[in-house]
């Protein structure tokens, strides 16, 4: 299993320094035992308030240790990957940063932790220090559990706890409102695969259509293997176990909605999006996330856990922190939470038919000479592209055709926006694009009363800065710019016909082309045909100098 | 291959929505042409400053939605996966949130949004607005590439022209310190699996010896197939081509570390750590991420990007902004960036060895039953459990003994503690943890003046309230609860050590654990098998009522 770690012994170890390093809060330390004490610490800790400490195994990142901050926990305790801290290590954290107003450790629920954080708590005590203990055990997957396991949902106590540890409550005020908060929290985690831990194999042990309903944060088996579906389905399935252990008694709740490791964000605004369209939503008033808070390693799939909102849960939940791994919260408000405004009208200008009967029988020329050559145009472009020049230049001509007697001649610049427009609605492709561009900028530059040549020339030149090509590109350009600049030196038509035509026919020496779909084409293929853009362009041009 | 989606067309839409309802930034809206244009604006914004637009296909989630804000984009429109937004949605984004100060369109450089944006921006200067583009091309994968494209390091362009867009700068300050923005930013991607775009087959290109060095953000083959190899060498690996591109002449850089999809948070923290260690680091002063910011799909690498840093940037890139999905930043200082403090002498109160002859006869005796039951206890432990209840209570007994002669048996609390230290480091275990919560706990009681039997309760009662067991689970309590209740009640020693035989005794009808290892254990197998743990207790019981 290819994972980005340099040795298993060192994950940890180089994972918190990582973190520290980067974190923008920069008022976090390491207590210097490291590496057998894993200790992250706030800087900017005065010891006139109580102490919040958490911890665990690693694998879960960010949780713990990107948790530590001002309005959430003072110190965390790491151990290693899923191992329980040492007792000696969560000592080391209660010294470091409790002083008199004592210390509360919030502990998920499992035996090692319990033990290792309890026995600390005790030995500290024996020093002298307050020092309090909770346990979380929000995981519902097991209905009637004796234990049940902590997991996502601790990151409601330490958010609210944290609040109010910052606003001066006391140890025992602390002890109290944390019991009392962790009865009203309720997780269920989903997966589509187990986690990897750093140095064993991979164990495959769930099928291409199976899924995993509430495991737990170390991969311990869930209660149930389900038949893999739709996200929505999905979700479904794990509300349906929240809405079995939270009654009906209540209707106000947050929401945290856990990315358990790999699942790519726009996977989890997905999952987002699927519920809130669940009953459960209903009754969700407040969310936090989609984000990682409580990891299992490169674990790919979602907890979601949620707290029954008590008075001041939601002033806590919402309180400012300098803990970049906290994502916010959002109150929700069904689904007008997603706000819509009006797209504006497109009002661009109608364009009134007028007269001008040179310019006109200019294009019906040029258009009919481009339906004529859509063949050959096609050919030229199947022996080095995807064979469909002629028919993307025929059908912008037989769409400017259609529409020949609503164009507005007599008025320069609403002919050339009035060609952008059909161009880029019918034309279609990378050309149709740039040739919408070409006279979209050569309006602009008509109403700046530009002569038809600098016009044109205009265009080009936006036609080359939004298409990224220049001449000798093996593009349309090599006709087109020959032709323009002959035009703007004051060369007749069929001069800069002859231009645009020698400019063409040069393009069957470019042996590479560096625009384009040709440019994926080898040199060899190229040699002796001409750019078919640069044919389309130099038939043009011959054709209006025909007409004129 | 298993992701979380609903329908491969809809997925685009479901992920915006998603996104709005619960990101944090409640001041964000969709235009109502959805699902055919998506745009999301801020609906905080005024008319008055540039507008600064972004935007692309979808699949790199949060960009670009997520990086709508104050201080960040104005609006971005979202393609389909991989997929440029038409024009007609580009359109109607300018249109949306553009007055007379003007638009700015940031564009990553690719064919399609460079021709997209580009004719909706003709089309927006057709109808009056004011409209500049600037085109971001940072990818040194391929060096002289005639168009590298244009990936993570965006965020950077994002970040400091947004804020000087929000800082009232013109549209031609802004146009123009783009434009010479870009040019100062070099990225490069890796990764160890290319992306699985929704509704395709996964392909699995790479073997699992390899990585792949250079590659696009939409899965584009990368430059070259490298050995996968530990994350350091990896990220070495990354930082040549970076230093090969960005030459000696600077050395203040700000790096982007971009997590592109489905890197686990503390892979991504231990690339940091890697990241730090090559020489380049040495150049960077400041540093975003690691972070979610312009991913792949569910592609399992990274990017970094590098800022040559000019006057100005650090202020913009520091500057806060309502935009969740921006990380922050944070300024470097070589190692130093970790902070160290000192870990607090452990200063547990030393013991003074004291004499009490009964209790150190006590202590004696209930060491070496302990030490003859281990076989037995062993055998015992090895029907239900692993077999090792006798080890771990004859080591414990054993390093008692070891220190017999230096304990403080005169003062009570100190003979608790000290024996709650022993147990502590050496016992092991969560029977070692448990006993030495309980001598911890009993050693307060005794600090309260509490008598042996309501001391030990005490403990009792912690070791409980930490191990989560309770009577009638099968474990030692079954033994140690009647013996300190008969003790308590006033009844002598050997009245206890019966009541302790009986409550171990008693295990063996509980056909069901609910702690500890037998837990796991069906209950036919633990029928008529007295819990190894409560035995223990019991002849420790037995020893000291036959030396009172």
């Amino acid at each position: 299993m290819k994972r980005f770690i340099n040795s298993k012994s060192d994950i940890v170890t180089e994972a918190l320094d990582g973190f520290l390093a980067t974190t923008p809060n920069a008022f976090l330390a390491r207590l210097d035992a490291y590496p057998h004490t894993k200790v992250i610490v706030r800087t900017d800790w005065d010891k006139s308030r109580v102490t919040i400490i958490s911890g665990g195994g690693s694998g879960h990142e960010p949780a713990h240790a990107g948790f530590v901050g001002q309005g959430m926990l003072t110190a965390a305790v790491c151990g290693e990957i899923f191992a329980s801290p040492s007792v000696e290590a969560v000592l080391a954290a209660i010294l470091a940063v409790t002083g008199d107003a004592g210390c509360l450790l919030i502990v998920k629920n499992y035996t090692g932790d319990r033990l290792n954080f309890g026995l600390a708590a005790e030995r500290a005590k024996a020093m002298g220090y307050k020092v309090e203990m909770v346990i979380v055990a929000d995981d519902v997957a097991i209905p009637g559990a004796h234990q049940p396991r902590g997991v996502a949902g601790t990151l409601f106590v330490h958010k609210i706890i944290g609040f109010l540890a910052e606003q001066g409550a006391s140890l025992q005020q602390l002890a109290q409102a944390a019991n009392e908060l962790t009865r009203r929290i309720f997780s269920i985690g989903l997966s589509l695969d187990t986690c990897t831990v750093p140095g064993n194999q991979r164990q495959d042990y769930l099928a291409a259509t199976e899924a995993e309903l509430g495991l737990g944060i170390h991969g311990e088996p869930g209660v149930a293997k389900i038949t893999f579906a739709a996200a929505a389905s999905l979700m479904q399935t794990a509300c349906n176990e929240i809405e079995k252990a939270i009654g009906d008694d209540h209707d106000h709740y947050a929401l945290i909605l856990n990315n358990l490791g790999s699942v790519p964000p726009i996977e989890m605004q997905v999952l987002a999006h699927s519920f809130l369209q669940t009953t459960l939503s209903e009754k969700v008033g407040l969310v936090i996330g989609p984000a990682h808070l409580m990891t299992s390693l490169d674990m790919n799939g979602f907890s979601i856990s949620l707290l029954q909102l008590a008075p001041g849960d939601k002033e806590a939940l919402f309180a400012d922190v300098t803990v970049a791994s906290w994502p916010g919260a959002r109150e929700l408000h069904g689904t007008a939470s997603v706000s819509v405004v009006a797209s504006p009208a497109e009002d661009r200008p109608g364009f009134e038919p007028s007269e001008n009967k040179a310019i006109k029988a200019t294009v019906l020329t040029v258009c009919n000479t481009l339906l004529a050559a859509a063949e050959d145009l096609n050919q030229l472009d199947a022996l080095i592209g995807d064979g469909d020049t002629g028919t993307t230049f025929g059908n912008a001509a037989r769409y400017i055709k259609d529409a020949l007697e609503q164009l507005p001649y007599a008025t320069d610049a609403s002919l050339c926006f009035a060609l952008s427009d059909l161009l880029a609605r019918h034309m279609g492709g990378s050309s149709g694009a740039l040739m919408a561009i070409l006279f979209a900028a050569a309006g602009e530059a008509k109403e700046q009363a530009a002569s038809w040549p600098s016009a044109l020339m205009s265009g080009a030149q936006r036609m080359m800065f939004y298409g990224g090509a220049k001449q000798g590109d093996r593009t349309m350009l090599d006709a087109l710019l020959p032709g323009l600049e002959a035009l703007q030196a004051g060369s007749s038509l069929a001069e800069a016909a002859k231009a645009a035509r020698e400019g063409a026919d040069g393009t069957a020496d470019m042996t590479r082309a560096k625009a384009g779909r040709a440019a994926y084409v080898p040199g060899a293929s190229l040699n002796g045909v001409v750019d078919p853009g640069a044919e389309a362009i130099a038939r043009a041009f011959a054709a209006a100098a025909n007409n004129s």
